[in-house]
């Protein structure tokens, strides 16, 4: 995992934030390369969740809707969805060595007094009674930072597809079954943010709230399970990193048990320790547990009318609630592959659809016309695709670049591109190359990434 | 200005947020039409200055990266940035009516004791002196709710590319002059959050830092001036609704005076009143103020060794600032078209470029073959296009709903389409209509939209 970080600082692809100022715990800052790959994923999960949805049991594309709801809202929502209450963590505080842990963690963190004890061997800390510590953060909306002003930070972006399921209802013409979709920030003033991008207090959400007729959980749910987690692998993370697992009967909630279930989507990161997996999305049946809050907190009348069945009902919801900003972990762990042969000592196998850059253009040296020729394949491939121009430096340290980028294709402009109109591609995985036709470039491209 | 704020929530562009609850001043949700038109703005101005980035006055494309901060960040940061001790406003409260005032504001607004007066008319209320209120909002970091842990939610998405000046430095070889992008999301806990979306206490920035050697301000100032304002053209906001304001020499710091300057590109929104017009970009030379700041309060050395010049100086900044949301808006008032014509009664002139919905594919009835046909033609444009299937109710109320929602183009499969292979096309803005070949689609979107 160290290793992972040091690349990621060390290319741009994560960075500790504020790092000038000694960093900050638990927030992080995407360089160039991150947020590049960071939009990829963003990007594919709103297409084919939103732009072009998955086909439904009957062969047709599912009706979801996109939204974008804002990060403060009013305090009612969070005690109606019951975060006020209950979205706490269990915190232990250390009197002697002022070290803060989480109750459940104390098996697995060590005593700063003590580093080289074994982890749970706290015998020389003080340790207190466990208090409910809310993870929510708090902030004051207006002048007074009473009481009646205070706001909270969304810790998920879920209950703003709830509150304005009205409003959807009112202005969409949709019909149940139908989904709302919705990317963003989710903030958790966690007490001890660990695992690098993994539990940090900023992070970035993509959710599904998919709301059915109570009588189909049963097709619904296991639809979904199987939706989101073929997704994951679309994105390459097919394999044994990658597992569906289902709650433990007693784990679930008593609606869950007789009519969906509760799932996540695991991935095996390298710190998962001895559990192995560890989650990137939870796909949950929620009955209509959040309207019926929304409903009774607000007093706003929620209930769909549906034709077909000449019923009115609040609709239940499957939702699969998924991490960004975990995703792009899992991706990065996944694409990273040492190799003693290379240069660079490693190589990012990302996807080609997802990788931050496409491809690396070259010319062989910086004169004969080669810069010229390999700049306007540079600016006819630019406006479709990330692609970098490159001239510094030997063709082996570009391509040691490119491999700790994750670039899959770089062409080389060299003598006989003048002279015959080919140019060499090189492949990232196998570093093999071969000759093509400066020409077919757009279509090779078009072949192997799309668009 | 009513009206247009009638449709966006008519329409699901834009609702407040936690309306349920009886809303919360200042916060905003997107709905379905609305973070479409919203991705599509965003996704121009990154793929413009990021991955398509503008041609510098030497003819080659500009060197300009990504990044993606987090909102919360180390609170040095905002003491550095003189936010913590400078971002205010004079704020005024009336003792009688328990309103609240922006000082500066007073002569535009009423009081709500006597809302028959005019504005500024404020005899029977009791103000206070104006007291400086800072419009950062604050929290706490950490499970102590005390002034070691205070941090701040982020008024700018500027200050992230400063203070992560030497990791670019560090880790991305680039060569000044080279510039940072930055989208995302502010905060700016605003005193009298008014008129819809432009002065709300949440909303979203797209922002450039470009760094430059400080002999070069003459050049780059002028550069960006031009070009910004031509990007906001290029929305469809040409013409007399859109102006640059260059500020008035006595507004201007005195590094600006001498070497750059400080313009504002502005739109006339329909509630901009008597002057005329609202900010929608600011475009300002900031000479070294942001690194020289960052490098005095973190130690930390953030000069720059330009190896042509053989020279170690902190570079000097050209910062074009826009306003994402602001953006959203101009473009909605620009295309809201009254048209008395129309069953609508209006219809959104979105650009097709960045029109939420690019086209409604109809089947004339809902018999006959002709939802397959349709069908199949939906499924075949939607990997590429935002488009949309209808088929319930007339036509004519089709062509209304997307006259509203500003779909460009809709295509409709009828009896001839079974028979002679050709759809109809209508056009949003003429209302014509006319025939061409179904397999004629793709490219009439291709030659329309682009992609």
């Amino acid at each position: 995992m160290d290793d992972i970080v040091a690349l990621c600082r060390r290319r741009g692809f994560i960075w500790q934030s504020s790092e000038i100022y000694g960093g900050i715990n638990g927030f992080w800052d995407y360089g160039p390369l991150g947020v590049m790959l960071k939009n990829n994923i963003r990007d594919a999960w709103w297409r084919d969740m939103v732009l072009c949805p998955p086909q439904g049991p009957d062969g047709q594309p599912l009706d979801i809707l996109g939204l974008d709801c804002s990060i403060i809202s009013h305090p009612k929502v969070w005690e109606a969805s019951g975060h006020v209450a209950g979205f706490s963590d269990p915190m232990i505080d250390c009197k002697e060595c002022k070290a803060r842990f989480r109750a459940d963690q104390i098996p697995d963190s060590q005593c700063p007094l003590k580093p080289s004890k074994k982890p749970g061997e706290h015998d020389k800390c003080k340790l207190t009674d466990a208090r409910q510590f809310n993870l929510m953060f708090e902030t004051h909306t207006g002048a007074l930072k009473d009481d009646d002003n205070k706001t909270y930070l969304r810790p998920e972006t879920a209950q703003g597809m709830f509150f304005n399921f009205k409003n959807v209802l009112d202005t969409c013409r949709v019909k149940v079954p139908f989904g709302l979709a919705q990317l963003g920030k989710g903030f958790r003033n966690e007490i001890t943010p660990r695992n690098f991008i993994f539990r940090s207090r900023e992070f970035e959400m993509m959710e599904v709230e998919f709301f059915i007729h109570p009588s189909t959980a049963n097709e619904w749910y296991p639809f979904w399970r199987k939706t989101r987690y073929d997704w994951w692998c679309s994105l390459g993370l097919a394999g044994s990193n990658l597992r569906l697992r289902d709650h433990e009967k007693d784990e679930l909630a008593h609606y869950a048990r007789d009519n969906g279930g509760c799932c996540d989507v695991e991935y095996a990161f390298p710190f998962s320790g001895e559990k192995g997996f560890s989650e990137l999305e939870g796909i949950a049946y929620r009955s209509n547990f959040d309207l019926t809050q929304h409903a009774k907190t607000s007093g706003a009348k929620l209930e769909y009318f549906d034709q077909a069945r000449n019923e009115r009902y609040l609709p239940h919801v499957v939702e699969p609630a998924a991490g960004l900003t975990r995703g792009l972990l899992a991706v990065i762990c996944e694409a990273y592959t040492p190799d003693a042969t290379r240069p660079s000592g490693v190589y990012m196998k990302f996807q080609p659809r997802i990788a931050p850059i496409k491809a690396g253009i070259f010319p062989l040296v910086n004169k004969d016309g080669m810069p010229e020729v390999a700049e306007k394949l540079y600016k006819e491939l630019r406006g479709k695709y990330a692609v970098q121009f490159d001239e510094k430096q030997s063709i082996g340290k570009r391509y040691a670049r490119m491999d700790e980028a994750g670039t899959p294709f770089c062409f080389t402009v060299d003598g006989d591109t003048l002279t015959g109109g080919t140019v060499t591609v090189r492949y990232r995985d196998t570093q093999q190359q071969e000759r093509i036709g400066i020409d077919k470039v757009p279509a090779f491209m078009a072949e192997k990434i799309g668009g």
